[in-house]
């Protein structure tokens, strides 16, 4: 058998001193780095860093958020799954409606996809909140027009669907709107890098 | 705002021709493959395919397990998350344990981390079962220690950790096994991988 480390601590030491000899993070502000980090390490993928897309104060702006109690909204429940909830600075309600009994007839009547429609059972907890996708490019699509039809702002967007269909688009659209948002362009993306950037964001403990 | 696909089952039916066009599926059995397009859908990278492993008989060895009612095993929450309860044909187990709380006494006790520390409570389910590792290396470093120590063989052992310490060198000792396996090879893998190879494996409908 192998040897290898088993001292958590140390594995993650050893982790992220790796992730910081092989990326390149001068051209972010400090807090996007450290969060650029977290998620090259849920993901195993230095050049990671070179798709990342940001608004400056995207991080500060989903600190204090979270720090003030906002909710996490998540597209899918493998994201919520990974948010580790004894980061979260103010016992925060991470909330993914997908499963809710609602979304088939829902989905139905808008013609759009279940992850976009469930949207809809966020209610009045956009305002302020955190939103995390890192599932469909079609419940980001829907957020940006909730948004530009008057839905209240969200403190800021952590856009990272994954796909070949529309999950490229739908994140070029987030980095050209006028919100607070961190995306990875492209094709790659999914719930464990977004959940990594909601624990980033959460604790600045590595 | 941009048009975009609002269809889900197009979007799948798309999301699959454009994997299938990408990606060279020649040198793997059909089952392996198809299995291969729901892991590359799941992470949107094409060339996925060619950090693949296999052993020959692991998808209809799995498959076989979860037809008879085997549970699958998981090392994350996020991978029991990210498994399609309605796709398993018989209603199965999905099993994750290490949020029990008997766990960190555990593992400071075997020295050794908590998701390896977990394995000890999946007690008398290991003979027979689907085994899913797509967070922490020592995890599947442990499976193949208890193994060797005389536990009861998994019908298949899907493989997949990710990150910079130990996850290269775990995929690797577990395709030296003569346990049937699935592997990405390298740093690449995660929740989500493993979860679709779950799902895929789970029923042949893509």
């Amino acid at each position: 058998m192998t040897d290898y480390v088993r001292d958590g601590a140390e594995i993650y030491r050893r982790s992220f001193a790796t992730i910081r000899a092989e990326t390149d993070l001068t051209r972010m502000p400090p807090d996007v780095a450290q969060v650029a980090v977290r998620m090259v390490h849920a993901c195993g993928m230095t050049d990671l860093v070179d798709d990342l897309g940001w608004s400056p104060a995207v991080v500060s702006s989903a600190r204090a958020a979270l720090r003030g109690g906002a909710p996490v909204l998540c597209d899918a429940a493998m994201v919520a799954s990974g948010v580790t909830r004894r980061r979260l600075p103010a016992d925060n309600e991470v909330l993914c409606t997908l499963g809710d009994p609602r979304v088939p007839d829902l989905a139905e009547r808008l013609g759009t996809t279940r992850s976009a429609a469930a949207l809809q059972l966020w209610g009045d907890r956009l305002g302020g909140a955190v939103v995390a996708i890192g599932n469909a490019p079609t419940a980001l699509f829907r957020l940006l027009e909730l948004i530009a039809e008057g839905a209240p702002r969200p403190a800021a967007v952590l856009g990272i669907p994954v796909g070949f269909i529309g999950a490229a688009e739908s994140k070029q659209a987030l980095a050209d709107s006028d919100l607070e948002f961190l995306v990875v362009h492209g094709r790659r993306g999914g719930s464990a890098m977004v959940a990594a950037a909601v624990n980033a964001i959460a604790s600045e403990q590595e």
